[in-house]
């Protein structure tokens, strides 16, 4: 294949559009007569509503209606989960989804129990105040250990314990070797929860046209497809009676996808109701409490290695903490479970998990989406096991990668995408090296350490790898279309939230048209453009919705090819499409542009022949047999302050390995924005939560993000280990930088003090906790 | 083929949103921050512009923009012409299509020169009050046969004659039997100018989306994907940036298609420029000049028969007013020219015409779109030849039909669709019958008329035939897509002006997948729903876009099957889709409900496999070979009033052949309103021109139109000579009432005055005019 478009560091299409301000966000659009909606959100974490006296919300001049769970009848018939659980042997889940409104009970602070639906935000946040909501407050859940045992007060009545879901899943047998085991380590690891805080919040626009019987819904989703059929069936109506846009969004990262956040539904069926256009925008604290976590997991995690450091065998008890309801299944605590696994040749495993529910926000996928759990115990597991071995972290990884004949690897287990998890294809150890040859790292243990030591600088180096499953089905479509201009659309169903797509998709069939990039059109996330897919989620969208691009723009130029051959009078083998015409291979004078050939093939007469379509466009879909698995080296370099124990980032290598790269500048940003957030995670993002349930630091003054200072410049390069699952080799990249960046952290953090017997077992760290810790071992070794 | 649905008296799908007030049309899109046009039109039909001022108009608070031919640029690149002529030996055709705004030259009254732009429609009438525009008056074209003469100034200073077209066709050798014939009857018959007079008047809001680069527009118009196609070429756009709606339209019937009015470039073009939307609503006065006419004609024809009636030859030269520019190719004159022939044997056939440009309003087609000139001319012939030789209209009518073993028929001329004029398929004796039955003419011959002359009355009676081409290509499509909730989804791009699309199409898709026919959402005339299509027009609705439903039913049905069987493990052919379920033949346990298997189609694993497709959709196209051809005979009894001369219908007989019914309630609302426009065509309606081009009945006050008092109750039957042209056996049907009422009305006419040797050569009548002619042809046969 030749690439022009294809891998060439190309300017992304969209961003005139984002830089003078003109791309459509959600709360851009005003539609006359629009009414906006405020909630009373529960105070409480956990109690029974004894009472709601919305009488004096209802006089205040300009409130149009306030609603609660009484009013909204039975309406509420819940689609199927969009990721139910995989079909794993002896699997428990006890599926709960959340209501609209509370009824009777709340379940976590934040949760909506009245709905107020004004003129202006101002009235009806006013008109909030208004509402008196009376509760008996109940004992909260919040520890996830503590959630399982008997004396725990329960989430869910109806649920004899806060038991989301219980799975086990099993490779070789773990308990056969591990008294074979030269050395056996077992620790307890923590990984506490964070929030995504995309820059942009949630927010929904609703317009019932009664005229024409028509839903038209903008909504910062990032899965308007599935919210199109969800509203339909909730709402009565056929699913072409209903419009999802999903305009711009100014970042999803999981927490925009779910099936149904209540506003989501509340906002078109009240726009039904009033007949008039509603708009609900979340603000930051409401963004807080009512878009979902991740995070909360507890390890009891066992590594058993042989004496030259080879992975016999790794067993993994778990607590996932699911918050207050299971909306999306179980799709982070199966993550962690395989992703553990890594880029390692394990002969056993077992992998066991409770998914708890707790009176907190839901947890659902976020960047990552538990990858990072279960990236942080085994990578953590490898060191502790190098360090007690007298290996390095680099020695001990490159024993244990799976061979590049190996591929593909069959582990043995069930994916969230339901298929076995078998690695596609992979190629470890060249990244590695890479990796230490980039941050130079013998070098630095050689020299720089001794040498920074000496001056009393505390410095440390990580090195840690990773893989990630993506790309996973169903499917997605795509359709593209030649205009008679010259100028090409596509459209596909997928939705975008800043990951280049009107770049990428473009590159993707500008190779196969060979047309400029700029001239090809996307239109993405508009249900009356395309309506059939299922969203942006699992690093899947250049690996699905662009294998379906190139499969149509396929199709396509078999069109150019067949007209052309018939118009030119030859063998359609002979013909070249380039430089966007076609024409007999070497012979250009018989160059027809795409545009003239477009409207040669939807003449005034004759267009349609029995069988035929008329135009040059097709529409074409693409579903994996099965997810393809990407990987990467993270190695960094970092000092800490010994006073302050602030850590500084001084170098960052990625070495990145997602398959055949479509445009290595976007892939840039998107490393660059997913190690942005595992730094988050790692060192600055925690949510905290008091014995009552209540979230401690819901506002960006007590939730630090690091800012562009705490962001180092990312260094790496790129292994290209095409997938073989896809015409395109590609594998997705947009979770990747976020997930192995915790285990690194402890790695690096570790390394500056190693001559303080440190262990870092927990994420995330921040200067107070990472102080505290050195503080305990200190004392340890004291003792 | 069951017929449950298909060909049943079922009640209209779109009724209850029409009655209530609910349905959408042009005049009902109100967005905020909208502009309204208003624009300055030249009282004068022909002249030079010699200066614009249009100062003051500008300086009118409210007024936003004030835009003169000057303002434009060069943006006018036209598109191809909708239906450009066909492919006949030694054409001539001058195309001239017309302006948006009058550049240097008027060509007709009323012809915009000016657009005004501003807050609200009365602001914007008012400065248009303000402009000052200096016309240098030319002579004006308005005869049509002086127009060709030497001595007529010239509409285009261009082109040496008034010339727009000049065309032959001929079939056999007129010239060789002329000698031959027992008798040769010549005479000049005139068909003067008429317009459609449609309920709703033209109308265009356009909306350009800066943040998107999207322009929407709502337009009455019968082809919103040509409109779409051209505007994307004219205004540098893809077709992918620009939606065109055709919402629901008061009354097409022909001057709706048009490619471009002025307004429907002009309108779209400025909303582009300002960035806000804006709209113009056609006013009455408005309609009379500014949409197009129809029927100037004149015509010097000759028959030539045998003793027994037998037509030997046909010559016809004919004079066809395109006004002053032809944006429509040759339709109207090349129907006159096709139709002419009828459901009649004529061995030879010479037709020449020349369509001379005037400077009145243009020509376009109007329902029967100059067949109803043919058919004049013709029965007109058939009854002059009929009484010479002392036969009945009806026997000379039986002597020359093609007889039911010659079809398909090859009249060796060729038809507007660029294929050749061959009958597909027809049946006319019985349909004559059946009207002579049904209007008891032999017993009204011989009781009733010699009785009620004999009271004084004059009473008369006509019976006519016709044959009428219709459901030409190029091609329509069609989307069929079964809901989860059992529902079906209907998308068409061929829009709609109250033929019933939303009950018949939903009839053929019922009848396939045998759902109820309220369950079938028909969705048409939105380019974004479907982009692909030409249009409503040549009675091809049902034909060709019903075919393209029927296709894509049938298409999801090998779809229902095809996965019904993989769910039920049974063979394709044993399953049975009815009531809504698929099922195995007789055992209904195994019933799976549509909506169900819908659901399963579209499943959250495993959706698309290779060549497959997510859901129960398909798409389907279906292109005609060529026209189909219906026909008819209408029969009717009339009084004409001694002392004013009006005349009263007492009976009208409709006997139609359209093929295969789709729904007979539908089809007789379209004879009746058919009928009704042809009663106004031939007894009410005419557009008087003075010399100077003027239009002297610009109003309703002036321009009549039958009502329901003058319509009668409309008798008669079907004969269904299915088509072979199509899956489904349809013909077209809109256009048919109007055809033949003209010569009907001249043939019943004489017939009550057939003591007094009238001949009737013109439409349209009128007591005045019909008191002329009777008077004339007193004084003729006193002499």
């Amino acid at each position: 294949m030749a690439t022009r478009y294809f891998g060439q560091r190309i300017r992304r299409n969209e961003d005139p559009r984002l830089l003078t301000g003109q791309a459509l966000f959600t709360d851009d659009v005003n539609l006359p007569n629009t009414l906006h909606v405020a909630f009373y959100r529960s105070d409480y974490a956990h109690g029974k509503i004894l009472s709601i006296d919305t009488e004096e919300a209802k006089k205040r001049p300009g409130v149009i209606g306030v609603y609660t769970a009484e009013d909204l009848g039975d309406y509420w018939q819940r689609g199927p989960l969009l990721v139910p659980p995989p079909p794993i042997k002896d699997i428990v889940f006890n599926e709960r989804t959340q209501v609209p409104l509370a009824k009777d009970k709340i379940c976590h602070a934040g949760e909506a129990v009245v709905m107020v639906v004004a003129e202006s935000r101002y009235i009806a946040e006013d008109a909030v105040e208004d509402i008196e909501v009376d509760i008996d407050f109940l004992d909260a859940v919040v520890d996830i250990e503590k959630a399982m045992t008997d004396e725990s007060p329960l989430v869910h009545d109806d649920i004899e314990k806060n038991i989301a879901a219980h799975v086990v899943q099993e490779k070789g047998s773990y308990s056969s070797i591990r008294d074979k085991a030269h050395t056996v380590i077992s620790r307890k690891f923590i990984y506490d929860r964070g929030t995504a805080a995309a820059m942009e919040n949630r927010g929904v626009v609703a317009n019932w046209d009664e005229r024409n019987q028509q839903l038209t819904v903008w909504d910062t989703t990032q899965a308007p497809i599935p919210i199109r059929n969800g509203l339909a069936a909730m709402l009565g109506l056929s699913q072409s009676q209903v419009r999802v846009i999903a305009p711009f969004i100014g970042g999803g990262f999981g927490p925009k996808i779910m099936m149904f956040y209540p506003e989501e539904v509340l906002i078109p069926w009240v726009s039904k109701q009033l007949k008039r256009p509603v708009k609900w925008i979340e603000d930051r604290e409401e963004n807080f409490f009512s878009t979902t976590h991740e995070r909360g997991q507890v390890h009891e995690a066992e590594i058993a290695v042989a004496e030259d450091g080879k992975i016999l065998g790794i067993h993994d008890v778990f607590v996932h903490d699911a918050g207050a309801y299971a909306p999306y299944g179980l799709t982070v605590p199966i993550n962690s479970q395989c992703t553990l696994l890594g880029c390692y040749d394990v002969p056993n495993y077992y992998s066991e998990f409770t998914a708890v529910f707790t009176n907190k926000p839901i947890v659902t996928p976020y960047r990552g989406a538990g990858r990072q759990h279960g990236v942080f115990v085994m990578e953590r597991l490898l060191d502790l096991a190098a360090q007690k071995l007298g290996m390095t972290p680099v020695e001990i990884r490159r024993k244990n990668f799976i061979p590049q004949d190996a591929f593909p690897y069959d582990n043995e287990i069930i994916y969230q995408d339901f298929s076995p998890l078998v690695y596609d294809s992979g190629n470890y150890e060249p990244a590695l090296k890479r990796a230490v040859e980039l941050i130079e790292y013998d070098k630095f243990i050689k020299e720089e350490q001794p040498r920074l030591l000496q001056e009393g600088k505390r410095v440390g180096i990580g090195i840690v790898s990773y893989v990630e499953g993506t790309g996973i089905g169903p499917y997605e479509g795509a359709k593209v279309s030649i205009d008679p201009s010259g100028k090409v659309s596509l459209v596909t169903g997928i939705g975008t939230q800043g990951q280049g797509h009107f770049t990428s998709f473009a590159q993707i069939v500008s190779e196969v048209l060979d047309v400029p990039v700029e001239d090809v059109r996307v239109v993405t996330g508009d249900t009356l453009e395309f309506g059939w897919g299922a969203g942006t989620f699992a690093s899947r969208g250049a690996v699905v919705a662009g294998s379906a691009c190139h499969e149509a723009a396929l199709a396509v130029k078999k069109k150019i090819h067949k007209l052309a051959s018939e118009i030119l009078e030859a063998s359609e083998d002979d013909l070249e499409v380039s430089g966007g015409n076609v024409q007999v291979k070497g012979v250009p004078d018989t160059a027809i542009s795409l545009g003239e050939l477009a409207a040669k093939a939807n003449p005034l007469r004759g267009a349609v022949k029995p069988g035929t379509e008329p135009g040059l466009e097709a529409t074409s879909y693409f579903g994996p047999s099965r997810g393809t698995t990407a990987s990467g080296v993270h190695a960094m370099i970092v000092s800490v302050d010994p006073e302050t124990f602030l850590v500084n980032i001084e170098r960052y290598i990625v070495v990145h390995d997602c398959g055949r790269v479509i445009n290595p500048m976007i892939l840039d940003g998107q490393i660059q924005g997913g190690v942005a957030q595992g730094i988050g995670n790692a060192f600055y993002e925690q949510l905290f939560f008091d014995e009552n349930g209540q979230l401690l630091n819901a506002s960006f003054m007590d939730y630090l993000l690091p800012t562009s200072l705490d962001v180092p410049k990312i260094e790496g390069d790129h292994i290209e280990t095409p997938s073989p699952l896809n015409p395109l080799g590609v594998k997705g990249a947009g979770e990747a930088g976020a997930i192995p960046v915790g285990a690194l952290y402890a790695q690096a953090i570790e390394n500056a003090f190693h001559d303080c017997n440190l262990e870092i077992l927990e994420i995330p760290l921040s200067p107070n906790r990472l102080y505290e810790i050195i503080s305990q071992n200190k004392t340890k070794e004291q003792i």
